[in-house]
């Protein structure tokens, strides 16, 4: 990545305190939330599920499980197993999904460099291609590290 | 996404311990983690431009700039000030350099859902265009999280 000027005076400019990238982590930077958010993409919607599937104690999983509400990733729904009464339970909201392609570049990392298992896959349903995250400009050009310039935003 | 068989019977699997996302978190899985890495995209080297440009302690900056090291994202580099010795400070791996896609994920989540600023953007230096992250199948489809399947990885 290449700073264009005057972002590129470090000395002038400062990123502590409004970075998207700090914002989105103070809200799923650690591995108890991003696990959470993984098992909802899979399908999970019941508390003692998530704790079951994270592995993580109860507790935790009730405080991370309320903070993600709170920030619009999850949000209450019922579900009802056959036979029994209507239980409260999380569901994806829209801010939810939108994480996915972080969740996915997670995925592709951890099994490239960080000894990740090589059991799952994830793959498209219409043509059963395997899915990863791609970096692209607007214009669909492939966008590698070095062909990017960080610039203030045009007004 | 969806389970595909076996795997939709969650009683008989178990992703704790082995999954990629969960190895990822546990490299990259803390908010300053993920920060030193972007100012490494940002191209500072030097141990004081992280510690300031990130707003952490020294002793913080150190232990994480470690363990980013010994986990292959960074390596020890040397810089020379004009009219000062050498020094040893850090740079970028192919492996740091990967992780990219998430960084960017983040951001552009950060801008659109946790009140990020909108001071800054990502452009392609080709074209000028603005630069973000796709998940798309190998065929090259836009994919969405209703059109992914998690399947046993072929043997």
């Amino acid at each position: 990545m290449e700073l264009q000027a005057p972002l590129d005076d470090r000395t002038r400019w400062s990123a502590i305190g409004h970075c998207p990238i700090e914002k989105a982590m103070g809200v799923v930077g650690s591995r108890s939330a991003m696990l959470l958010m993984r098992e909802a993409y899979y399908g999970t919607h019941r508390f003692d599920d998530f704790v079951e599937r994270v592995g993580i104690a109860p507790a935790t999983a009730a405080t991370h499980l309320r903070a993600l509400t709170d920030a619009g990733l999850l949000e209450p729904s019922t579900y009802q197993d056959p036979g029994e009464r209507a239980r409260q339970g999380y569901a994806l909201t829209a801010a939810g999904a939108d994480l996915m392609p972080v969740v996915i570049g997670l995925f592709e990392w951890g099994v490239r460099y960080a000894d990740g298992n090589d059991q799952l896959e994830y793959a498209h349903a219409g043509c059963g291609a395997s899915v990863h995250v791609e970096v692209r400009c607007s214009d669909g050009h492939a966008v590698g590290i070095d062909d990017i310039v960080v610039r203030r935003q045009p007004r």
